[in-house]
């Protein structure tokens, strides 16, 4: 993320260094004595993104013990369980959107079929939660499966909503806020805990991290209809395709006239329906982001993310001493809003 | 399972009463503040069937503190836990086998689709793993973590397997040890280690579970060729439909000359392929019986899984006291080959 290069290059080396081990620790752990099982999971590791998630645990851990010099081993160990747990969320993710492609590279359910990616998204799940009682904290151990509890239920909402085209802004929220947001929100409040920090630290962190979250997945849902396929590396376009109603076309279709509307909704179930050509769906699409476009829909969603990222910014400053460690998680929020992928 | 009816009536309306309170637990575990999720909950909560999992846990606890004559909430937990897991690796196991029918009803996958069937597995682990931090005993939730690596290692050797004719026994066993009996040898371990049994009993107990495990998953690969579907209660003949290969079938292709190979694996291909009238597909099973009844495959698998079963005896009688739960422990085990569903 071009946020790293922008602060502090103490602070930027460390994490490098962190985010290595971090790395290492997720291969180890998934080290089977079966090859079939190591070769999917070596797959799995192509996947390896942002590195969002983990960034959150260490930059919260320098952020809340600056006295600190060299991460513990503990927060490095929490950051490889949540990005373990986050890409077994990729893994399902990609079965239940039918995706072929993530991080410029085939999915596992495109290359070896659904069920070999239900196991794996099942593996890496399992020894995400493995992993986290090498930390011996009952306390984290429950925090991270109460995320993941949180996960699957904004999961289960958004299936329950697809193709609802009356689907309103707080079900939206609710949705994203549960299946993104929970995790990181966990992320930041895991690496307080671990540094036992005070409990209003903790919560500010939690809050941090929930509202970064919810900002990250409406820019993600921006992305899946404006991005570039090549620089974003994932199939897009899957929302509509799915059915899946995102905050710009939620806007667009409550500020549509009548006709607008019934125009949009054509669109959203003929390329849900499937079967169209490559001309023809292109066609729709573009139809789509003209009037996304045209309505100021995608401005407005832009801007709803922007000001839950001020949000969270300002609970941070409010909440913890000016050190490169903060600033480093406050350019982490500017960086959600501004990112091209 | 027929087998509580002919113990000891005291031991039986206390394991009924505790089977009570896990089912309780259970659905406790899994109560949402959203519908939607609760909905789902409440249909994989028709898949309790023999609980054959939570009454390993239940009547390890009661074999190794015989004094206690009340069981404990820990114990409990540690029950509805080791059935979450179970229902989800059920759920998941639906749509790798795409079937559509369990316990006398639709499977989630054929009534709800795939889609939802991946996210209610997860719900189902996730929450598994939630309500095991409950027990307050790292050493538990590893153990049960260590499991779920080891069931999913066995379910994608598996599926590595998948329309493998020449599958070997050792290989077989492989896969039945990990996908099945590992969780059953953990649900008498974690039992034990609760009870804070001698290293040496709780490894006796777990070597019990795990010898049961695998004799019950041979008998369940039997019971998929030679059952009945509406006692089974699921769709059966999935095994050769989705091109697994049982201890049955390996043997009949390890014994049959050349043109007897040539037809079975013939009559494999044929049904894993698909697109067969319902009668021809009766037809072709029929004759795959025939050739396994004719060349004593199914009684070799029958009297393999008899002899594990009286290994499993074995130990339990040399290592545990004679009381009225290891004589149930031990008509569990018998029961285990004698059954019809």
């Amino acid at each position: 993320m071009s946020v790293l290069a922008s602060h502090d290059s103490t602070l930027r080396a460390r994490l490098d260094a962190d985010l290595k081990q971090v790395r290492r620790l997720f291969a180890d752990e998934l080290v089977s004595d079966l090859g079939c099982v190591n070769e999917l999971a070596e797959h799995a590791q192509r996947y390896h993104g942002k590195m969002l998630r983990p960034m959150l645990v260490l930059a919260t851990a320098m952020a809340v013990q600056p006295e600190v010099e060299t991460t513990d081993r503990k927060h490095l160990v929490a950051a490889a369980v949540v990005e373990m747990v986050h890409m077994a969320t990729l893994v399902h993710d990609d079965v239940l959107d039918d995706a072929r492609m993530r991080r410029q590279g085939a999915t596992i359910n495109h290359l070896r079929g659904n069920e070999a990616a239900v196991m794996l998204g099942d593996y890496l799940i399992s020894h995400a939660y493995h992993l986290c009682t090498s930390l011996g904290s009952t306390g984290v151990s429950r925090m991270i499966a109460h995320a993941t509890n949180t996960v699957c239920e904004g999961e289960l909402l958004q299936l329950t909503n697809r193709h609802e085209h009356g689907l309103d802004e707080t079900t939206y929220f609710e949705i994203i806020k549960r299946k993104t947001a929970s995790l990181c929100g966990a992320c930041c409040k895991v690496a307080a805990l671990l540094s036992e920090s005070e409990p209003n630290v903790t919560d500010a962190l939690y809050a941090y991290g929930e509202t970064l979250g919810i900002a990250f997945q409406i820019i993600d849902d921006v992305l899946d209809l404006t991005g570039d396929q090549d620089t974003v590396g994932k199939t897009l376009g899957q929302d509509i395709a799915k059915g899946k109603l995102t905050l710009p076309m939620i806007h667009a279709l409550e500020a549509a006239d009548n006709a607008g509307r019934r125009e949009l909704v054509n669109l959203l179930e003929l390329q849900a329906r499937g079967g169209l050509s490559d001309e023809q769906s292109r066609e729709n699409i573009r139809r789509v982001r003209e009037i996304l476009h045209d309505g100021a829909s995608l401005g407005y969603a832009r801007e709803k993310a922007a000001s839950l990222v001020q949000r969270a910014k300002a609970g941070l400053i409010e909440n913890l001493s000016d050190t490169p460690a903060r600033a480093y998680l406050l350019g982490l929020a500017d960086s959600v809003v501004t990112r091209r992928l």
